[in-house]
């Protein structure tokens, strides 16, 4: 028998409707090491045996965390369960056609060591009529097999520019920022996966690029993907924005703050992407920062558009998977992440996503060597 | 010699910068009747003489009794000039070509009794160089020819449903809604010339019509246009939305709370079009309405967009001149306006614009008879 670590949702965070206070390692997420696996002998059903070789820990996880009758885009988790998010996975056995061992596969997958698929524990049985409308039902991102990189790249960068984050980012950037040559961009959070694609997805337009990070560490991370001007709003606030006028686009990544001050600072016929609200999953809705100039918005004749990345695969997604990859090959994308090593540090590293860590670059959780 | 009283702005509104307070008539806004003119034989210069029939005060005045190193979207007024706005003028002698005495004109005209035509004192010299990028020169808004009514339909029509108010709407309810039959609008200050014009648009289109008004009148005038869902903001405040879902599309006159109230229950998918923010207009940048749930903007796929008149109208600028007086005068478009006799009367129309009169229509100033 084999030690199968996994960590559980033991309670919502902070507050009575579970949309306030950060998840806490120890509390709210905590490690369960009381489970074994026998991984020759375990009944797969028809499924498939899968080795957790990375858990990638990203903002969306937070919203998930609430009581199932709040409203959100997404399915709730279920208090309990294995926290289920993006992760790379290697096969060990399996009875199920078109999936043989050793396959890499990348999507949803529970936080534990080792994992029959498909994963039953934390899984909704998702109704449509149960939900509110567009509901998206994170358990149809089911685990899909992706090259195994063979030492060509590091496998975390399937965290990162070749995951979730750079999809996001490749998606909302062609399908609606409407990218034009020599106007200027401002990126929020441009050392974060989504953020780091962005900035350089801009550069390859040809466009001028502005962009926010936490910390001096993820600046210097920023300035080596080719930003012209990135500042740290910590230490600069919003205010610098206008000293790098005009600014035609805004991908917005963290809200509040930022978004007033883009509003503030966008030429007219200006546009905003809005991709996430980094600044606000953490708060309850009562205590975000009010947005007091959205005046500006007919007086700019500005245009603000949300997306969901699974709106836009549709159309965008072949080209990410064909083009990316050829272009990090080339040396042309790159992608850099911070590393968590253990299962155990999966809550600190969610923490540190949620929370803006010091360190540049996408976040990893390391659960088992290759 | 004729006496020919004028209302001129002696001074900006309340706070440094001008932007903050209402204008207040005898204080900011005073009426002068010092000046003389005499009507058979000032000398025209080649232009022509007008004698002004209404003015119509409108939000967008406010905007303009702004210090002029305030960047905004139209040019400024002139301390001590006469207010400029929308009015309808007759033409009592001519020296232009294309304009013979008895027509009837409507653009922007100083406020007062006669004027020499086009009119020189508060006219911006405008230098787009001087000015932000894409200041609209609101004198550009010259006076055109309009058809006499002849008695077919009250004159004052011209300053609601067949002037600006009802262009701003159908340009911006054409351009920007994406109007689909079965759907369902909010429109705030469904009473407002504006307003009442996207309600009976909507309408037309086959939607479900919430509105909100701030008077019992209003209430009643806006059902009366057709409005399925008519409520009182003042007294209901904007919760009320959530009793009437799904709510597809926002008109958004109003900005604030009422913005705020529709991102909050607006459907995924859900538009929202920025076209004022009467709850702004008054208040310093930070005294304003803070929006906390932008978040939702791209939880929900939401789109807002602003916009400013001219620049629909060379699009559909067209169809409003010649459909709507069409349905005005098949009486499948109403028209109703609050008039306020006599130019001394003017300051008081434009303070219960700004404040919310309890009175159902547009206001209009009506100055002399026709």
């Amino acid at each position: 028998m084999t030690s199968n670590p996994r960590i559980t949702l033991a309670k919502l965070p902070e507050g009575s409707n579970g949309l306030q206070g950060l998840p806490m390692p120890g509390e709210h997420l905590i490690l369960d090491q009381t489970r074994t696996i026998d991984l020759d002998n375990v009944p797969l059903n028809g499924g498939f045996l899968t080795k957790t070789i990375f858990l990638s820990p990203e903002p969306a996880l937070r919203e998930r965390m609430r009581d199932s009758s709040i409203q959100s885009y997404t399915t709730s988790f279920i208090v309990g369960a294995p926290v289920i998010g993006f992760g790379l996975v290697v096969v060990l056995r399996s009875e199920k056609k078109g999936i043989k061992t050793g396959d890499y596969m990348y999507g949803q997958t529970p936080w534990e060591a080792y994992t029959i698929q498909p994963y039953i524990e934390g899984r909704i049985n998702f109704k449509p009529e149960d939900w509110p409308p567009a509901t998206f039902d994170m358990d149809s991102l089911a685990l899909q097999v992706v090259p195994n990189p063979g030492g060509a790249f590091p496998v975390t960068h399937y965290a990162s520019a070749l995951g979730t984050p750079g999809l996001s980012a490749f998606v909302g950037f062609e399908g609606l920022a409407q990218a034009k040559e020599g106007q200027t961009i401002f990126v929020s959070a441009g050392g974060s996966g989504v953020g780091s694609m962005v900035v350089q997805l801009a550069k390859q337009k040809g466009m001028k690029v502005i962009a926010s990070a936490g910390s001096n560490a993820k600046c210097d991370y920023v300035r080596s993907l080719g930003a012209d001007v990135v500042f740290n709003y910590k230490e600069d606030g919003y205010d610098v924005l206008k000293q790098h006028k005009p600014i035609h686009l805004y991908w917005d990544n963290v809200g509040g703050e930022a978004l007033e001050a883009a509003i503030e600072h966008l030429e007219p016929f200006g546009r905003v992407v809005c991709c996430g609200s980094l600044s606000d999953y953490n708060k309850a809705p009562s205590e975000r920062y009010g947005i007091k100039n959205t005046t500006l918005i007919f007086k700019k004749r500005l245009t603000l558009t949300g997306f969901l990345v699974p709106d836009l695969i549709p159309q965008y997604g072949g080209r990410f998977f064909t083009e990316i990859p050829a272009l990090l090959a080339q040396g042309k994308i790159k992608s850099r992440e911070v590393v968590f090593q253990g299962i155990d540090s999966a809550p600190r590293a969610l923490l540190a996503v949620l929370n803006g860590g010091e360190d540049a670059g996408k976040v990893v959780v390391m659960v088992a060597k290759e």
